[in-house]
């Protein structure tokens, strides 16, 4: 970078405001615990404390940093802190941090391979090597009929796997006439909200998704999913697409892999499994049984960024076949072309998903792999794992509160005796005090608290310190 | 970040490993032109040289930079050269890195205002500025009836506005029923290749998507588009959507904003402007002639991370009626329901876009807003716009090339008079050299070569030596 007068930041500038902006994410971090995990601005705060027009001449970047101080640290909910038990975690770490802060250096294109060979070569090679340390199926593996891909969000990979289905369902003929209004798709009544925003996007209208009772665990049960596809084949409808929960939202609920899979193969209907938040347990052999049945997923999805230390976004996503996939989703026009892509050696990830561009995001998960190690990384996972379970022990023998499913993993979910009012009245009070934040949701029509587990810095103290706060909140009733 | 035996990064080394990082970022930039613009690696290169599995015991951070300069790097196509001519630019700034490096710091989700109300409000603010920057219509902005999102890429935006404009066209039953298969949309014939992937998406369907013939400049010709609309009313379609280019990828080709918003305007069609590339060059009221017409647009989109210095991803798109696009695309479940957004005070960006999950990707633009000021980013564009325009006359002062089109910014479009394999030849010979890098596209079925100017660094000297380079190939013919 130069110093010359063209308005630049020159080097030594980038150097100084860049030590000080990781001093400034060091102490951020270090100092997180002491801030209200939840924001306390009211609507409208943060813009009326910044100008109403753009500066006509640059500003010191010294001020930036002042500005962020004043302005936009009081409009932060702390999802980094140690204190974070709301929604699921999108955790992070130091090494990712530094990951993502290399590819925004290097600021390269990874639409196609010719466009930065690396950026395509890492990514499908660190997915490689999740297949082999999750003990994911081998067909999943580039090497084999598959691939991975890193997508933004498990939405998107979402889409995509629906978008393939579609395809496959239609015969490739959805793409070039549009959808007939005869296809239909199948997920639990517990499955993520982005199901149903896939469903709507793909045309295929949210009539024609078919909600699956679930069981006391809330997991699907296969027996209804097999008669209502049976009932919708009868009455003329293109079955197109299942989708199974490995970690319900609303409960960590597991649906049947095996059972679902034996289903949708014998029906060639397009089975994805979404694992967002705790596909990263299978990490650890113990928490495998998550994926038992995966070998019959055409697709499968789980989130880096939300418990495996690196910052969104990052959603892995592998296929049993990438022809398909490429198939539902190519295009090549003419600025496109070069030779790398039609020699057919090479993989061009615009063909994986529904952007064109795309950024390096491989570098920051392959930092975190190598920084870890497996070994790291199951240590934390176990740890995470083991917090939850001693709460919901705590629960277990609690006079005031109850379980309201058993916990597979790391989210608990429970309930005050009272019922609802008190159960809400327990979550605002602490959420308020700002030491913790946890959110709701509602399980058989009640209002359920969820205690999920798995920021990087939660410890023992942080959960037990929760705890005692839900109990002091339970007190004041 | 606590220095404990728990496999953490410790604070410490945090600082010591950014601070290398922030060094190497600096050095790659200061010493990029020694580089071969584009990668020279031979696919599978790069994977050959990485290890078959994952470590189990972590590894030290020295060793992640040693490997990013030994096997990375080779495999790195440098779209921050100020030698990058090819597609379009993807440039970004020493305050834009800054942005990108603070926001993964902070790690916070966006999807809604209460899960970190500075990351939307911010968000709007800047791109309520940016309104104002450009000249754009005042209803895009939140005070008014629209309002502005950061979309990852222009494919998303487009997504984004077909199906507002699908679920304006049938009444949100696509959404609910799904597409009926009788839906169209229309765009020129020189339409951007994400166009067609989301009519694909969105179920319309590709044959569904009519190309409208352009006129010698490659800009849509109006007239035949109105024909096109009547004929398919009158064989009973329902026209969803118009998409119209600032700037085609092709040629930089401009459509008739005004007389494009007429015909959609007495029809009630969606019409959607996509200027990824050029609509950077608002900021210079002498540019401002590419957004005639614009007050007709439902909604609008660029790119600042094509050429306004801002890393990717930061696509911004503005609707004139938020209510739309948020109807066509809103969900919320129960685990997502709060009190900020049912009071109706608060902007929650999931609703506006295809994803959840959404990063504090405004940071950078502000940065980048607040380092350079209208004045310097003014500067730059004018400065890329001058050396296009010389490029252009050089081109037209010399025996051997021709210009293709007549450019109205930063793309040149030109070929060697002996024609497609001597253009072809020219092109493969200076990118294999590797001191520069430009790519091709089609027109009028001919070969074209594509000089774009608007990588952040690119001086004069990098043109002239480039017209240079591409001369003395011309003479080895």
């Amino acid at each position: 970078m130069s110093d010359k007068e063209n308005y630049h930041m020159s080097s030594d500038e980038f150097k100084r405001f860049g030590y000080k902006i990781i001093d400034w994410i060091a102490e951020y971090h270090r100092d997180i615990e002491s801030r209200p995990v939840l924001s306390r601005v009211n609507p409208g705060d943060i813009r009326a404390a910044l100008p109403n027009t753009a500066p006509e001449q640059g500003e010191a970047f010294d001020d930036f940093i002042r500005d962020v101080d004043k302005i936009i640290m009081p409009g932060i909910t702390h999802w980094q802190s140690p204190n974070w038990f709301a929604y699921f975690p999108a955790n992070t770490s130091a090494p990712s941090i530094l990951g993502e802060l290399l590819s925004a250096g290097l600021g390269v294109q990874g639409m196609l391979w010719s466009t930065s060979p690396a950026c395509t070569e890492l990514e499908t090679h660190v997915l490689d090597w999740l297949v082999d340390m999750m003990g994911l199926p081998r067909h999943f593996k580039s090497s084999n009929t598959g691939g991975g891909v890193i997508q933004d969000t498990a939405s998107s990979a979402t889409l995509s796997a629906l978008l393939a289905g579609r395809e496959r369902a239609t015969k490739y003929q959805s793409n070039k006439k549009g959808v007939n209004g005869r296809l239909v798709a199948y997920a639990s009544n517990q499955a993520h909200s982005s199901i149903e925003k896939a469903i709507k996007i793909a045309g295929i209208g949210s009539q024609n998704l078919r909600y699956i009772d679930v069981d006391e665990n809330f997991s699907m049960i296969p027996e209804i999913l097999a008669a209502q596809i049976d009932l919708d084949l009868e009455a003329g409808y293109t079955p197109c697409f299942v989708n199974a929960n490995v970690g319900s939202t609303s409960s960590n609920a597991m649906d049947p892999l095996q059972e679902i899979g034996e289903i949708c193969a014998r029906r060639n209907i397009w089975f994805h499994v979404d694992a967002a938040m705790s596909g990263t347990a299978a990490l650890c052999p113990e928490f495998r049984f998550i994926h038992k049945g995966m070998e019959y997923a055409d697709s499968y999805c789980f989130n880096p960024h939300k418990w495996m230390f690196t910052n969104f976004d990052c959603d892995v996503f592998w296929v049993k076949s990438r022809k398909e996939l490429i198939d539902a989703l190519t295009l090549t026009p003419e600025y496109l072309r070069n030779k790398a892509s039609e020699s057919g050696q090479v993989i061009d990830y615009r063909d994986w998903h529904i952007q064109l561009g795309r950024r390096f995001r491989s570098l920051k998960l392959w930092f975190v792999i190598r920084h870890y190690g497996v070994e790291g990384l199951q240590y934390h996972i176990r740890e995470h794992v083991r917090l939850a379970q001693q709460f919901a022990d705590w629960v277990r023998g609690s006079n005031e509160f109850e379980l309201v499913v058993e916990p597979p993993l790391n989210l608990i979910c429970f309930r005050h005796k009272d019922g609802d009012g008190a159960s809400q009245k327990i979550m605002e009070t602490v959420n308020a005090a700002g030491d913790i934040y946890l959110t709701h949701t509602k399980l058989n029509d009640q209002f359920v608290l969820r205690m999920s587990i798995g920021q990087t810095k939660t410890e023992e103290r942080h959960v037990r310190h929760a705890w005692d706060l839900i109990q002091q909140a339970a007190k004041t009733l």
